[in-house]
């Protein structure tokens, strides 16, 4: 293996020792950037660009070769799961995703198969591979998956929703399929994330997009449970060192504290909360991943070094900070803007570092 | 004034004494009811009805003749303003509101007007007036407008957004302006609420949808602000009696403790905390309305029940509770079981109010 010569992100995310806050940006693949558009438009649509190893490692690497970042992530979508299960997944222009054969049933989810990563994931493993190989160890590289909750709302209602009729539908009517599916996603994403592991991922995020729209039970019972069943069923060791897990439920700020009893080495945390308070609720536990608001990217300058010195402000001196928006970087925002993002947070954290 | 006959929604709202916990829902008025449906397609599209004062007050009064609610709340809609102000609103099939001139410069927002509730909005005041007599004291009557931030982002981003682009790229780089606008709209929603009340409103509620897309930062400086210089110019007393005023600011949980710093009454309260949290928060400074997860609709007669149950024991024994759900009731709801809900309230409240 070639040695890793950035490892701060992998440091920082087990709140380990550090000389500055590492940086990295959630989406820092993606439309923003022109680079990124050419090879979309030459893969053909999102899957077909997913699919591709070769572009997909080219998309991934993209961004590194325009900001100093401390950690590259997989090129990837979170619904390769659902759709290696059969439920045929498509993008349809300015509506986000949808699948051809949404979960209504009990039947529908008992037949439900758990896809093995070796066969049709391979091209996610081979994404991972290829992209470990091309960083040459310039920085580590990031596997991830959606949570199981956040997998099962799409599954369920076929699409994007706002008020999440079907699946909280089958929630409050049928919790015993519902919970049936939660569990085989659950063992669909260790495998999944494991497959990851050994193909060269050095550490691993679940995003829980949508844990954030249930009451404070129902997130307890339906997406931190089997959150915790994949935490406990990780590997957590690659290459003589440490995988991080981070884990990140949008609009969860309020459960940080039972979050961090899952053995997640970080929690992400978006920005309707100050880091301060995020880091009174978890103490030492864990390392907190965030959390500036991607629209400060639309400000100036001056704007974004001041929110930037707010957050290393809010979250103090020590270690167990890692910078990332609270959420994917917006498809309109200038690149130069996430350059000066960027900057500001190598510029301004050593000092709370010494 | 006729005598009111149920006045413990008004007693409840100020944390008075009350033998059980009272109960309306947010959109009672709505699609879920074949009876609204049949005036809805009356009156053609939905500004239509909002518009028509004889058609308004029907639909405000047909929840009352299906359910023993304890309030009713006026027919219309957060966009009355802005529509008056001359943006030009629409409703397209499906797709939420659409402003024909959105506000994107200095400019626009220099050039906008404060609307006189007695000119272009007289149709509001009428549907007041309207309902209040039809009520015939049967149960207070609850007047209502949109938060100046709220209704800031409709008319910046001109339709329903899920990244707040423009409104934000507004906050970031010209919060000037931005100010300029909230402060604009606050002084309308002074001058828009207290025609309501002088036209019979018995109580008001202001909605601040999308407060909660913001930092803790930017929700003071942008929403809260402009809340508190709406309490500060509200009139607070008709007919002799408080005027309760209810702030809600969906996913603002973690910020009750500054809202009922306002002089607010009652807080809105979603269903992502639990009531005990947010008792816990606020103290005896006032009352709370929630908080059920309107998906629990969708459930068993027996779930909802329980889930009524769960919520009366989490707030516990004392005043200062309304029950509702945490947001608008869903349009595929049966209406039976929202009975079953509203039942359940009055059954099993009593216990916690001996």
């Amino acid at each position: 293996m070639t040695e890793l010569i950035n490892d701060i992100y992998l440091r920082a995310a087990i709140s380990g020792p550090v000389e500055r806050t590492p940086v990295w940006m959630m989406r820092q693949a993606g439309r923003y950037l022109p680079e990124y558009r050419a090879v979309r438009e030459q893969a053909g649509d999102f899957m077909s660009l997913c699919k591709n190893a070769e572009l997909a490692c080219e998309v991934t690497i993209q961004p590194l070769e325009r900001y100093p970042l401390d950690a590259a992530i997989l090129f990837s979508d979170i619904l390769t799961i659902p759709d290696a299960m059969g439920l045929g997944l498509s993008f349809k222009q300015g509506e986000g995703p949808c699948f051809a054969n949404p979960l209504r049933t009990s039947s529908d989810i008992k037949n439900l198969p758990i896809p093995d990563p070796a066969d049709k994931l391979s091209y996610v493993m081979n994404a991972v591979s290829i992209i470990r190989r091309e960083l040459k160890g310039r920085v580590p590289l990031i596997g991830f998956s959606g949570s199981p909750w956040t997998l099962a709302t799409y599954m369920v209602e076929g699409s994007s929703s706002k008020e999440y009729r079907h699946v909280k539908g089958m929630m409050f009517s049928d919790p015993q399929s519902l919970h049936l599916l939660l569990d085989k996603l659950a063992d669909s994403i260790i495998a999944y994330l494991n497959a990851q592991v050994a193909s060269g991922a050095q550490a691993l995020m679940i995003f829980d997009t949508w844990g954030g729209v249930l009451t404070p039970r129902d997130y307890k019972e339906f997406s931190l449970n089997y959150m915790q069943k994949i935490i406990d069923g990780l590997t957590r060791q690659a290459d003589g060192r440490k995988v991080p897990v981070t884990l990140f439920t949008k609009n969860g700020g309020q459960w940080l504290d039972i979050m961090a009893e899952t053995g997640a080495d970080c929690l992400g945390v978006d920005w309707t909360m100050d880091l301060c308070d995020a880091r009174a609720s978890v103490g030492d536990k864990v390392a907190l991943q965030g959390n500036m608001d991607p629209t400060i990217l639309y400000g100036s300058p001056e704007r974004i070094r001041e929110e930037v010195a707010t957050i290393l402000k809010s979250f103090g001196h020590g270690n167990g900070h890692v910078f990332n928006l609270g959420h994917g970087i917006h498809q309109f925002v200038d690149p130069e803007n996430a350059g000066v993002f960027i900057n500001a947070v190598k510029d301004l954290s050593p000092a709370y570092h010494l």
